[in-house]
């Protein structure tokens, strides 16, 4: 068969720029199973340019390893068109090249699931996608979910994103914030509370693995007992055994909507799962494509935290609602720290989405900068859905030539996130703890 | 959560009318196991309107029961626009209601498969979204590929779709061809000589199911005679046992691309695949998401032969390609008697599809009417992707009016497509043979 040839006579929706910017931002000091988040993340905005000057934005993981891959992307896309969304996975497995290998000392890497070459490549084009997919609904007058098939739903609803937390960052560094500290079940029902006040979020989510189970589940007893009847979740990253997991899930399975990621791997999440009917979610076994026929063999998860980033785009992540949809797994959504372009990239795609089953995950909340000129706000736990053109969002140049700079002038230790060494500020002892590590 | 509300103020995108033309087009004297083709096969045309009268065309199954069902979609269309894709799966189980129970006597319903009410639903649904896509992309200025995702490659492969066939109608019925009958194996390869010098096609697949496997398997062993390396597929329609399909398999796996269908339902497809290494296909067992979990747990399968139409519509299709890639099994595609509209379409989502691993099948070449201005031509065994705006093609209207008026003249014995009523004209003994036949 003849491949298409993308190069094509050129019109409006050739592409004719590429911009890359990596960024640093601002992150509180949140607390996982790894150590804890840098005082700066990086992150990476692209700009996609099309011949008639309208640009689109996208935006996705700024390390270094990512922008190794963003490179030779951006600068062949050029000549293609914007509406050419399956042929950016051929234009990158032609381009990128295998990226350099993830060395294991990367721990963040865990977090993230499996980091093969062909994950980050993905990871990367969501970025492109979405910038291309800005710039064709701003040229046509249509909202991103428009060019997805249609929303099917008005807004999206979100959880809260709770994490234990350090008042600051160990040795002063980064941005302060008035959140103050959280490392017991009164700080983090305290955290409950505020972000329910303040965005009327109706369903919890706690970053798990960072204390003995025990504590955690006291954490997760006394959310219930402060929000009775809301759904809670609980996520350790993978850091239990299976023993250790189903203990959790017999003490809490009563208040539990879904126990996510108990236990690494698809082998141990099936045994787990085999001896509860807490529904199992991940982000971290079930990643990839590849992943998915054994996992769902195994009946290893019963909901697919998807990620637009992870999973190559938005129109991947329909594929993968409709593979959950087809096999009878619950969807719900999954963000890292990210800015307003993805949530809003997220929250497009969510809304075409008919079985998306829970309220998504979001660490906006948590993110002060930005890079749009007008932040997202959550009402009564959801956002509503743009109509605007493209994703209705408008890039504030002022904040990304700020946020470049601080990227700029950093010496190298921020620009690949490693929780591990963020901790290592604070205990210079501190090593990634083997898993299970309870 | 709240759902969207597709009545919005309304724009250009948004639905002003539908029009359903019932239409009957010739067919010839082909035999298949439960019959023959009738005279004149029933089809809808749709047509849906814009605001700014845009007019997009699609087309699907024209039986009573299917035009029953299109009825109240039409209706409530209009105020609802043509990006909203998604919504129309809503709107369709909102309106349409269950579809009147499918009689057994009706026993078509056996060579396509399950015939639900969700099926049925479908198959309406993907002529309604395929002219919304047709609108849309003329708008736009873009081809329904694009608005897909564009294509990956420039042309679709398609076969030779051979059949035994009368030389005419029982009763001298319906229009005259001069293709003469074609009842061995000597007529077999006259016919896939003849399709083979017109329109370039590489491979062959030759309908079963109609003589006792010898006869068939001497015919299939005379094509790869005469065609030495081409591929192969011989499709019986379910109608054999699984030790006759095994038979098949072991005579025939050194010729045969694919076996497609050879018995009917998931439970003995899965005892023939695991007795067999010859790639099973099927159009039958695998016709709905509901049906792939149990037949892809089971190996029943190896290749799906997708047709837009069961599926629901292009994007439904695309998912389905989706998930045979992360299940490892192979796509094909399939079409029932069809004219040029549902050509187009298969055409633009199979250049979509990154994992289209054979060539398409098609009854095109057996039409000799249709209602689009110009025909399609297969060169070299394809069909060029178009990327003009829309499908790429225009709706003759002189046609489609004088194929609506021979519907409208017909009294009713035509009007829903019974291939064993029509066997009765040759023998008023005839059946629709009990499976397996052999």
């Amino acid at each position: 068969m003849q491949t298409a040839d993308p190069a094509g006579p050129s019109d409006a929706f050739t592409v004719a720029e590429v911009r890359l910017t990596p960024i640093l931002i601002a992150d509180p000091p949140l607390l996982n199973t790894q150590g804890v988040h840098q005082p700066y993340t990086p992150r990476l905005i692209i700009e996609v340019v099309t011949a008639d000057g309208t640009s689109g934005v996208g935006e996705t993981y700024g390390d270094t390893r990512y922008l190794d891959l963003a490179a030779p992307l951006a600068e062949a896309l050029p000549g293609h068109r914007v509406t050419d969304l399956n042929g950016l996975f051929t234009l990158a497995e032609a381009v990128c090249g295998d990226p350099a290998e993830v060395s294991d000392s990367v721990d963040v890497g865990g977090l993230r699931g499996v980091q093969t070459a062909d994950k980050l490549r993905l990871s990367v084009i969501s970025g492109f996608e979405v910038a291309c997919l800005d710039a064709l609904g701003k040229q046509l007058g249509l909202p991103v979910h428009a060019l997805l098939g249609g929303k099917v739903r008005d807004a999206v609803d979100y959880s809260a994103y709770l994490f234990y937390r350090l008042a600051e960052h160990p040795q002063g560094q980064g941005e302060a914030d008035d959140w103050g500290a959280a490392l017991d079940p009164a700080g983090v029902v305290a955290q409950a509370r505020r972000f329910a006040d303040r965005y009327g979020f109706g369903s919890f989510k706690l970053k798990g693995g960072v204390f003995p189970p025990e504590q955690e589940i006291a954490a997760v007893r006394a959310l219930a007992e402060a929000f009775p009847g809301k759904p809670l979740r609980l996520d350790p990253n993978g850091a239990w055994s299976v023993e250790t997991s189903l203990r959790v899930a017999e003490e809490l399975g009563e208040v539990l909507e879904y126990l996510e990621d108990p236990a690494s791997g698809t082998g141990r999440m099936a045994d787990v799962s085999a001896g509860t009917d807490v529904p199992l979610a991940t982000n971290m076994c079930v990643t990839t494509f590849q992943e998915i026929k054994e996992a769902f063999a195994r009946d290893a998860v019963q909901v697919v935290l998807s990620d637009h980033h992870y999973w190559g785009g938005l129109r991947n992540t329909q594929q993968l609602a409709a593979i959950c949809r087809t096999f009878g797994v619950g969807l719900s959504m999954h963000s890292n720290t990210h800015l307003g372009i993805s949530l809003a990239a997220m929250t497009h795609v969510a809304a075409t989405v008919p079985n998306l089953d829970y309220a998504c995950d979001s660490h906006y909340p948590w993110q002060t900068e930005d890079v749009i000129t007008e932040r997202h706000v959550f009402t009564g736990g959801a956002l509503a859905v743009s109509d605007l053109p493209g994703l209705g969002v408008e890039l504030d140049r002022d904040a990304l030539k700020a946020l470049h700079q601080r990227w700029l002038d950093d010496d190298g230790t921020m620009r690949d996130r490693d929780d591990a060494a963020a901790m290592r500020k604070a205990d210079p002892e501190w090593r990634t703890p083997a898993v299970p590590r309870w």
